[in-house]
């Protein structure tokens, strides 16, 4: 279903696997940490939390399902309502195989699914910090310069595959307008199935920009692919354009996507404490243009979820 | 320099590494048939050629230096002017050393730089093909269901510092607009240096599509990024897209590549018997819109090639 | 229908009620000349010849209906096929009645229909020219500077309805984006019958301009706002914007007009001499297109005309 | 100067001459009630306040310049800083001499100048009210079926002369593209002298839309026809879309309006009962994107007016 009437779906991206504890310390990265930012952004108006794990330890992310069941387990125990979404990205240097275990193991109602291949660049942030807390970060930045992130078309039909049989919807990460023609091929071949949800996936250095003419590009060659109202969208801004390119989608018709994945800022120079804060300015956000943060069951039935009822 | 006047840069790509031998019984596979081709492009009003080598048994994509070696004396021989731009995109398999080689060995003007990673999915086109002249062919459709043509940051620094090097300009494949975006990096960076020439490589799947609308996003991105009129750029569609790709380029300020790699058609159903072919149909659409294709020399200083003189 | 096949239409304006005698000696101005003009277009390749009336003895335009009596019989004299279709737009200072008597009195299957008030700029076209064969020609071209082209609700009401009750096909001339918001809105106020076929008129100082991005924001937004595929459009690329901008049409799934209302030049520098040298340049570049021209009869099928049998 | 910084200009259009006194009880109507409103505005944030008066018994726009001269008489009293922007598109039936002799009059730093002829149907707001409080205002809005907004380019000149001798600065009001080519037009002729200050004026029906998409047209017009950053520009959208349009233009780097000129509503279904509650909630979306309004000094620098010092 299109975003018809003026609920809009918050999703809120807890801690990811891109930003490192130096940057911030504020980043939730023991379970408990990320459990009590997942609870705190649904009260806030999130309907979707999307989950990554870290090791407790030292903030690295982490396929390990162990984590991952913690993270899960505690949400749950607090809050039986909200849409777990959990990552098949994972982090640089996993395997598909590695990236996709979760998918079983936890049958989530929605996962994240990637729609193509590209160079991933972090290193440039590293410029911007003085020293690193923990040895993996600069390497995992630096390390960047020669990293492709992959999703071939064949992992891409497997994903796809086992989403299916898990009854997982995959939201589609499409990094660059490629992708999008990825997405139709995929629809076309029947390994994609209506009605898709896609999400915008801009400024990571090897895809398209986050200026809100690479929004509108994307949006724009979405509607031309998939027919206007034909599918759902939601973006997300890297850095300091996750709020105007958030608030841009509202105007555009989309859904959104904040939370201290994508950025560490509140506002120019203020870091986040909690992605909860995040959460709370979307629906400010929201509140001037006249619209709602939907529920998670109103969010259930507009990306119809499994369990949508 | 902009396209400010009314010549307009042809570039005829003669074979390529996409095309199969089993789908066309033209297929310049030869290095004599490949120098014939050149010659006949050249002589039909292209300023470019752009040179693939193939296993003159097989036809199978090869970087063997010999052949290219072959090519480049065989044009040579017969035509001193004909700019000659040398693929360093390879074929499926080779690694950016084997890619790169060419640029050392014969130091061309002009020579292709592929500005991202990407799928490259050619596996559709298995579907067209009844039967494999070939058994190579069959298998290197099917394996680009898992293959990432891969051009990390690391690996373009490489390209650029060689061609830099050899005084050899690098022609920027954009597959997509996180491509062009990754240029704007590499220029920042000062790893690319202006000015700039560009070429929006689009159809391929894993890339940016090839409809009208594909092309002017690249245009428009490139403008925005760049600055209007600040940078050269060509366009290249794939299969039927080839001329109007090319004749909306022409009518947005562009220069246009056709030929064998791009497409195999000269109209449709009709197998295009040489490149020239596809050159002259090239030139007569640029008369109608009162547009004269460039000479090698006005290509040099249009490009800001080595011997612009 | 949408221009879903590989026929288009050409349309043809013979002589308009802009150019003027003095800006060259080929400019069809009796009857007769329009009559053998529209006749060799017919032949060309137009589907459709798109008709003003002159006085014969200095060239104003005119809207006496004795004069497009002897057009339009000369034209069924010797060809009972091609689509006439007659202006209702005039020329500057006719009133809204006299613009439209030409509806009651020839019922022609298709009349110009504009759709928006807005300047209409030709005073800078008199620099261009050292000096007037006739008198009222630099009159006209001066008071332009005061000219509003009026076609208010009210008069496209009544135009519309004239038309309706006449069995006339309304051609909606849009000049500017708000032009194809006003067809929106006479659209969904029942004033204006689907199927509906519009013409993008752009270069007029006082409207859109013609360079290609006008080009595409008229159809994107017409895109918008009747749904791809849903409407018929062509383009009217005014001076030398003329092939280009129809060429462009072409490849965005557009119709196209040429002729001597809107251009008089065949290629830079050297005049038209006959309307048929633009249609057949036209046709010339559909064909390397793959495109082909649409008969009378199939571009009665396309646009739904009255007689489409 | 561009938007370069963090400051944006917020300009409050106090009552207008289109809103109805049958539409809301809060519409400003005589000389204080008009002083309050923009005194009020003022306060809230808005750096300009946009002036026009209306016949204080029966609410009708008037070019009375004794009420203009209580009102601009009534804002300095109180406040010496704001900017004050008079009129000159006046009310439907004034002729060009009665809109413009507010400028000699009162020489405003700043007027509003439109740019171009259109239709203005304000007729369908009729089908919303159920009854009129006084009698002009049925036969207002049904009068507008027939009316056209005249801007010729002779008067576009007068306007622009008058001005220059006045120091005063055209606001210019672009309504749709084509206005934007005749500011080109203009600018070109040395008529109208930059830097220029332009508003995007949408949703009004007989010009382009208000939709982000009709937005996002006039500002990529705008930045191909005049440079990106060479202008100022300012958006106002119609009814409900005005903080919408609002800020998408905030995030497009542009200025916005706010007021009951352009929309009665503070939110859905809520009737603003002042200006300057608009220029709060529009202050307050500023700051969630990490913007701040202008001071009227800034605003002075920003669009270059007489008193910028």
């Amino acid at each position: 279903m299109p975003a018809a009437s003026n609920k809009r779906v918050i999703s809120c991206a807890i801690t990811g696997a891109i930003h490192l504890p130096s940057m911030t310390p504020y980043l939730p990265i023991t379970p408990e940490q990320i459990v009590e930012n997942a609870l705190g952004a649904a009260n806030a108006g999130a309907a979707i939390v999307h989950i990554h794990a870290r090791n407790p330890e030292t903030g690295q992310p982490s396929s390990d399902l162990n984590l991952y069941r913690r993270i899960v387990d505690g949400i749950r125990a607090n809050n039986d309502d909200v849409v777990i979404c959990i990552t098949t990205g994972g982090g640089a240097g996993m395997s598909v195989e590695e990236r996709l275990a979760v998918v079983p193991a936890f049958k989530p109602e929605l996962a994240s699914m990637n729609t193509g291949s590209m160079n991933w660049g972090m290193f440039p942030l590293a410029n911007k910090l003085k020293e690193f807390q923990f040895p993996w970060e600069g390497q995992f930045l630096e390390s960047s310069r020669d990293f492709v992130f992959q999703n071939t078309f064949k992992s891409m039909e497997a994903m796809c595959r086992i989403m299916d049989a898990n009854g997982t919807k995959p939201e589609l990460e499409a990094y660059d307008v490629g992708h999008l023609h990825n997405i139709a091929y995929l629809l076309q071949a029947g390994v994609v199935k209506p009605p898709i949800t896609m999400q915008f996936v801009t400024g990571i250095l090897g895809g398209i920009g986050s200026s809100p003419y690479d929004i509108i590009t994307m949006h724009q060659t979405a509607d031309r692919l998939f027919g206007k109202d034909s599918y759902n969208w939601s973006v997300i801004g890297a850095g300091k354009a996750e709020f105007p390119d958030a608030t841009l989608a509202l105007i555009l018709g989309g859904h959104v996507r904040v939370g201290m994945e994508d950025n560490l800022y509140l506002s120019k120079g203020k870091l986040a404490k909690t992605n909860a804060e995040m959460v709370a300015k979307m629906a400010r956000i929201m509140a001037e243009l006249d619209l709602e943060p939907a529920t998670p069951a109103e969010a259930r039935r507009i990306l119809s979820l499994r369990n949508a009822g």
